[in-house]
């Protein structure tokens, strides 16, 4: 498989895809909420998950789709290319900001990712890695970081996570992580803030659970970018129905993981 | 004095400005560390605010210039039209992240807002108002926003406020209200987080202490858009030197409000 060819070709599917989100007539904001307040779901999430699943099985019927918005998640089938969607990651933003929303894209084959792709739709930046040929916005190649003390890192941080269900141990972890960094930053959307950490804007990101369509285009860019990306805890695996992930630059991955692990 | 006339040339006096920061090659990044390390300043810093003083010194010799990177702020002059300039704010993200940062003004006569104007350089959205004559995102009127409950706001907060100096009742007052809202969000420009109170991208946006030129131009943009921008505790007092600052949609400000000084 080129998977060149194929980056390509999935970089016009979500090009196409993202008109319908550009115009505000378009926006569809029947609210359907889902298990959780925060997580808005918009006709529009469905529109475009089905737009993109159509386009895929078109073009390459033996290819395997999941999506945020498609069948319930299990695992990435190992025969096969897969397809991991996220119509639009970051809804709330859609639909109360109208901007930090992303269409994202993993392509997998045989447990490995080959192609991620995230589209920033309002600011029009899109992130983009194929396995082993390094990751890229708009078309500018993303260069490994240097390494940064932990005192003068930014890390896309939800202030939640000091104040939900995590345990006191992990909130006091957390605590002083907030305290001992530069700054924090939330942006809403775990894509769009995971994109940042492979193009350097943030040194890490956190996150006490996504689903594997908020991180399997990101996994990819961040490593081509010469960065990490796991789970935040010892024992959690990436890719089941929800996990923890530390994304970061590789000294400030270290130190954190290390953090959180009472290492 | 024709205020709206006054707004065109100081968004020609940014416009030309912000020129100077859109090309890496200017960005000089010799930081110099100011008393906290988040608070970076770069030579630029100094450039623009010299640049717009100079530019408002020779168009309007009578005029009064209080800036972040000029004499040290005491009061706002009650006799003469004061030009209160935060020549870029969000500098850490200027540095680091080369986005979400904004060049702030704004015009006080006889104690009064009387023009503001919020640029975001590298999105290039420009929010302006003029009192009594709307505030406006590109041109386009930003109109008085529908109250909303609590639980569905979307707010502006700091994770560090939640393990910062601030005092265990504060503390426990903000750690209620993170969870009781739908969203949290921290760009790290209070002057663009302001702005987008005035919008409606967020519902309410808090500081523990934010300096003049930080909300001079938010605040008569946000009382335009029908919104409210006042300390968070009774007893402060904006346009000192050092505030806490609650900006917000009128029915959440209240609940906000109320909240933090035990309503």
């Amino acid at each position: 498989m080129d998977w060149t060819a194929l980056k390509d070709q999935a970089i016009a599917f979500i090009s196409e895809a993202a008109h319908r989100l550009y115009d505000p007539a378009l926006r569809n904001l029947d609210i359907d909420t889902k298990e959780d307040a925060d997580d808005l779901v918009t006709a529009n999430d469905f529109a475009v998950q089905h737009f993109l699943s159509d386009k895929i099985k078109q073009a390459y019927p033996s290819h395997f789709v999941i999506g945020e918005e498609g069948e319930q998640y299990k695992n990435i089938p190992d025969h096969t290319i897969t397809w991991i969607i996220d119509p639009i990651d970051g809804t709330t933003n859609y639909v109360h900001q109208y901007m930090n929303f992303a269409i994202s894209i993993g392509i997998y084959y045989k447990g490995e990712g080959k192609v991620g792709i995230i589209y920033d739709v309002m600011a029009d930046e899109m992130f983009t890695a194929v396995k082993g040929e390094g990751a890229y916005l708009n078309g500018k190649k993303l260069y490994p970081r240097k390494s940064i003390d932990f005192s003068r890192a930014i890390i896309g941080f939800n202030a939640r996570w000091l104040v939900g269900s995590a345990g006191p141990k992990t909130k006091e972890v957390f605590a002083g992580m907030v305290r001992d960094v530069r700054a924090t930053r939330s942006y809403g959307s775990a894509s769009l803030e995971l994109a940042y950490v492979a193009a350097g804007r943030l040194d890490a990101y956190v996150s006490m659970r996504l689903a594997p369509w908020d991180y399997a285009a990101a996994a990819i860019m961040i490593s081509e970018a010469g960065g990490e990306c796991t789970p935040l805890f010892d024992g959690d695996e990436l890719f089941t129905e929800s996990c923890s992930v530390l994304a970061g630059e590789k000294h400030v991955h270290e130190e954190m993981f290390a953090r959180c692990n009472g290492q």
